[in-house]
């Protein structure tokens, strides 16, 4: 067996991009490809293939890859199935490292004859595949998009730390739909669809290493090589902290996925026990996928878990202490000389006992003050910021005040605000500056709760 | 002891409105309650009552409460506790029947005398009170708005069908500010504070006869006389469901309980086992109550717990499927000539076997022809609509073609579909026709199966 290079940078960092199947045409998979390569912000060379036209979208065509003379190290392949193999040699003998192939029309169809085959041939001559069945690569620095959704169907999303690797295309676009809509920012996303090549462990490597990676998010039906998946997951997690949505947990949608993807679910205690022993973080819908991720992207790390809650809310305070038992995180004791500084600067009806209620009169002094006191507290771990904005007190230039304090500190801050408009601009500021905001407690004290059992298992891992 | 007329009416629906305190200083409480009413859309004849202006916002200012010649139903009290009980006096004299009293300083600040005197006057002049120490009452129909909190920090949510009672007004400011942005409709909002006279058992009662109201939610932290409670509740939920957030249920949380509200927040079993056996629903987040409320205010009754899913994405159906196991609800079992109809009008690699895949290039023609097989066989009580608008395939008048098959039958459907502009806008549309909608299958299945845990109550209660 021949010894076969990476070549996974080539599919974000290609030098020459070759578009087989480009098109013109609006409407159909090749256009949008080619509309994305040419009139996107990706700044390489970019060379459309097509049997019929001459040029596509104003750039020059050729006919086959092999009348191109220039570099290309990826080939986006978007052409019927039963021509893909044949396209995939003479990408080889061009000399392509990488091919992302989004036709459909393989084993999930049952042609698993001309899957089998592609698989031959990227063993033969040691090109790599994504796909085949798939919607590609999005990296939102190079712009490399072979997402052949339009840009009015699905937004992308900015720059970001978060990377992705999924296995359905529609989870992958409505999750970066969403985000774009959100201002999430993200890094690189991969959905491989059958996976013919390029799998979970070598995407998981490239990420792991990868630096405009922070967080590392994979949605799974079912993982195939288990034992290799497991050996590249263990040792990325203690570079960065992997998040899983695995879905088919229960009976009925094991059976699901199997007709989905043909995904054997597996038994899911056995998942659970796998990624709980190599550190891996479990989630159960999208938005904790986020929630926790905003966490991580905070890059701060609390070295207990002993958590101060400030309100100027009593009730929001209430629920958010609630919320702690619900995810093991412990409500700090604050020091008696912290608490007694506290009592000594606000109004005799504010609360300095944990939660710490400032009340609803409350102003941008009383949050410095306790924000402050509390993060020189060797008592507490880290703080959740409750801060209900529909008070009008609480002065305009807030987050400009609160900011400093919360950058200054190597404790992390969370900051809990439900609202509507003003609430949401308020809210962005903070996201602006990397601290992580949440609308509800219950998503706050979650993620909070990963980040510590993450920095737990690093912590005994390096003992 | 007198015979006390309920009189809760005359909060909402007052002849005649005393503001005493109203003032035109801008950042005052008397002043956002006078604007509120007189430069807001309230209808009904409003009357400022001040010691030092003339006018206030251009309307007459009276000194006292007596001095006002025509008639008050509702006053509304913003002023130093110290004077409260004198003018409590007066507005009963004046033949007031409801008095909102936002001052704080009573109870809440360990001035117990001052309120046990206020409740002296309640009894002994039948006048009703919602406070002291609140943020009072807003009606979106009748445009009665107490809420001291001006609208450019917290927007008013528009009318629809969910009433609330809670005990804090911070939560009731953020739910409002946050229903506002999101488009939730509420019909009716009181926040009573220390809640000296009008309790829980009044407002569930007088909710429950409210036309305007189809839901009611409750935030909670004590519920104070718990046999009371439980009898109006009892009674009321027949009626229309009603959604309890009760916090305090930690050791933590019923400590924090206590020093917020004074609260006994009592050992929170009892509460759990109390919900249940009177079918009151219990959510433990925010976000939980409206997610349900949605699903009432569609107005279908399932009649049992069988559920179709229909998607284009076969990984959304696969989430969707584990949802429906953690929240007990099952995956129905497709009739055979179902299938067999479906399957012949359908490309071969769509799948009917349910969740039903339509895939990645489905249009609106396929999504009309399933959801008509589904809702008319007799196996299916239930819908979930998936949908990811990010496929061009989708055409944009599918929300026109799909929301008259989704009215016309009885069973409730609801559609998931997470995405970002589009997609939003797209769900819109299903709500504005009251079909509701969320962007994770969790949220979804966790309302659909509170809606059938509560048609399943009733039935039995009923036989």
């Amino acid at each position: 067996m021949m010894i076969r290079p990476h070549n996974i940078d080539t599919f974000f960092n290609p030098d020459g991009v070759a578009i087989i199947g480009a098109s013109e045409q609006e409407g159909t998979v090749g256009y949008v490809i080619s509309k994305n390569f040419i009139e996107g912000n990706y700044k390489g060379n970019v060379y459309p293939v097509s049997l019929s036209a001459k040029k596509v979208l104003g750039v020059k065509a050729y006919k086959t890859i092999l009348d191109i003379q220039e570099k290309v190290d990826l080939a986006v392949i978007a052409i019927p199935a039963k021509y893909v193999n044949q396209v995939l040699l003479e990408c080889a003998k061009k000399g392509v490292k990488s091919c992302v192939v989004i036709s459909g029309g393989f084993s999930e169809t049952g042609e698993v004859e001309r899957e089998n085959e592609l698989k031959k041939i990227v063993n033969d001559t040691g090109i790599r595949v994504i796909g085949p069945n798939c919607v590609g690569v999005l990296d939102t620095k190079s712009k490399v998009d072979t997402i052949f959704l339009p840009e009015d169907r699905m937004g992308r999303p900015k720059k970001g730390g978060i990377g992705m690797i999924s296995q359905s295309g529609a989870f992958v676009a409505a999750i970066l739909d969403w985000a774009s809509g959100e201002g999430v920012g993200m890094s690189k996303v991969i959905s491989f669809g059958n996976k013919a090549d390029v799998n979970y462990s070598d995407l998981i490597d490239y990420l792991s290493s990868d630096m405009e990676t922070h967080v590392i998010t994979i949605y799974m039906e079912g993982v195939g090589d288990g034992r290799k998946f497991m050996r590249a997951a263990k040792k990325s997690v203690v570079n960065k902290p992997i998040i899983i949505l695995k879905s088919g947990r229960s009976k009925a949608g094991a059976a699901a996925a199997a007709s989905h993807t043909g995904s054997l679910a597996g038994a899911d205690t056995v998942y659970t026990a796998a990624f709980k022993q190599s550190g891996i973080i479990r989630v159960y819908a999208p938005n904790e996928m986020f929630n926790i991720s905003k966490a991580f992207l905070c890059l701060k790390k609390p070295k207990g878990r002993n958590v101060a809650i400030i309100t100027d809310g009593g009730g929001t305070g209430v629920i958010a202490t609630d919320n702690l038992e619900d995810w093991n995180v412990e409500l700090a004791s604050i020091g008696e000389d912290t608490k007694e500084r506290m009592r000594s600067k606000l109004p005799p009806y504010c609360s300095v006992k944990n939660p710490i209620d400032l009340t609803g009169d409350a102003n941008a002094e009383r949050y410095e003050m306790a924000l402050n006191e509390v993060l020189n507290d060797e008592n507490v771990d880290a703080v959740l910021l409750i801060m209900l904005f529909q008070v009008p007190t609480l002065e305009d230039d807030i987050t400009e005040r609160l900011i400093p304090i919360i950058k200054a500190s190597d404790k992390p801050v969370f900051v809990i605000s439900q609202g509507g408009e003003y609430s949401r601009k308020k809210l962005s500021e903070f996201e602006e500056k990397c601290v992580p905001c949440y609308q509800s407690s219950r998503n706050a004290v979650q993620a909070l709760s990963a980040l510590m059992d993450y920095y737990d298992f690093i912590k005994k891992k390096e003992l």
